[in-house]
């Protein structure tokens, strides 16, 4: 039987408040088995380049990333989200290690190519390096990512955390049973975004397809969920949407999504 | 015999310009054998604080990490200075991984208690986690430190790199032959500070003595120099100061300090 993986991924809003951080990071840490973290540090990235005169630049609802906002993405997601999530969660007997995926040429990227738009230095994953996870893993390490890749020429470049995350799972499902968690602040995904209580306990893709035709899935929660779909289509065990809690056993509460 | 593992210090100065990055890191690569980088970010780090406002503190020539310096330091020393430096080995061949002293509890301090001076967030070395660092060579790995640990509790700490480099070549002397390698602008240290040409090619403890009492060691070299016998006397090999093309095969002018 293949050991189990479970691959977490963490919105970037629990790093703004040191008391979400504390319970995500005891949530994570007592998870079992071999687990793999993923997180994000957008709101904070963006406070930074305000605080520096880098004025983020969005179009059509993209952040573009030019030079200067590639290094606030740098100092902020593997400077002190990622340093910060590692040291806590060290504290919590959590042998965490934090990367990027430059680190150990764990997560090699494209650079996107500059279509109407020119996303900058954006990266769309071309190749995980799944054997220098593995190893990774059977030295007892619990791998940190944050959301940056490399080029394998010297150039980092932002990839969303989302992405990583799933692509993560699926290239280590060949030698683990891999579950993919995606950790938000509520409870799953809802029937009624206005009714916190309104988890709806597991979609299908012909689930999927209803809520979508029916404009009933909030657009934040598109591509997630194309994510997840993606994640189960490529050889991923099982997907959960939730909030932290979900970690802990015993917990009930949360969207799984099935094919 | 055990197997020869080079501890390569490179100052902050380096990181300032791409061209000394650049060449730094073509040496570095070029070093046969296992290998571990240690480096600095100081002046980056100074930049960035007063872009943001958080004016350095320093008393008695003594830098004080207040909390605001420690979020700076964390987002340059682990963040860009950290990141650039390993997508540009691995774009050379080199399996750089970049951690701080928190990651996979590598090593872990004790912050200085305030005495006439309180140092603020600044960690004494404890510990190192040498089967956790062999893990990691012999995995092929090649990991690149930044100057910050961790007190276990999920406090960061900043300690100073070139006692980093030190203390990892003395825990890591038991399994390895450690060499202890002092990289910085200058080819040795100087017997004439005006006269770059002037390298001493060995210092040992009775020479040391010697240019101490003739008050001809720069003030900088003193606690550089201090590092290095404490190192020898701690079991590591070899120790050179030097400009990074020492680290290329057959460059021969450099200082070895020697018991």
């Amino acid at each position: 039987m293949k050991p189990v993986l479970s691959v977490v991924k963490i919105g970037g809003a629990f790093l703004e408040e040191p008391g979400l951080v504390e319970s995500f990071t005891s949530a994570f840490a007592s998870l079992e088995g071999h687990k793999i973290l993923v997180h994000g540090g957008g709101q904070r990235a963006t406070a930074l380049s305000r605080r520096l005169g880098v004025e983020p630049r969005v179009v059509d609802g993209r952040r573009i990333t030019d030079a200067d906002s590639l290094e606030v993405a740098v100092m902020v997601y593997a400077g002190w989200a990622n340093k910060t999530l590692v040291a806590r969660l060290q504290s919590l007997g959590c042998n965490a290690l934090g990367v990027s995926g430059a680190d150990a040429g764990l997560i090699r990227a494209l650079k996107r190519p500059a279509g109407e738009i020119d996303y900058g230095f954006v990266g769309d994953i071309a190749s995980v390096n799944a054997p220098g996870i593995a190893n990774l893993l059977a030295a007892g390490i619990v791998p940190a990512f944050c959301a940056l890749t490399h080029d394998g020429r010297g150039q980092l470049l932002n990839t969303n955390a989302d992405t990583i995350a799933s692509e993560l799972a699926v290239a280590m499902s060949d030698k683990f049973t891999t579950r993919l968690l995606y950790c938000f602040e509520k409870a799953g995904v809802l029937r009624d975004v206005s009714d916190p209580g309104s988890v709806i306990p597991r979609i299908d893709a012909a689930a999927y397809a209803d809520l979508r035709a029916k404009g009933k899935v909030a657009a934040g929660m598109l591509p997630k969920l194309h994510n997840c779909f993606q994640a189960l289509e490529k050889g991923v065990d099982q997907v959960f949407i939730g909030a932290p809690e979900m970690l802990t056993p015993g917990h009930a509460i949360q969207t799984e999504i099935t094919l």
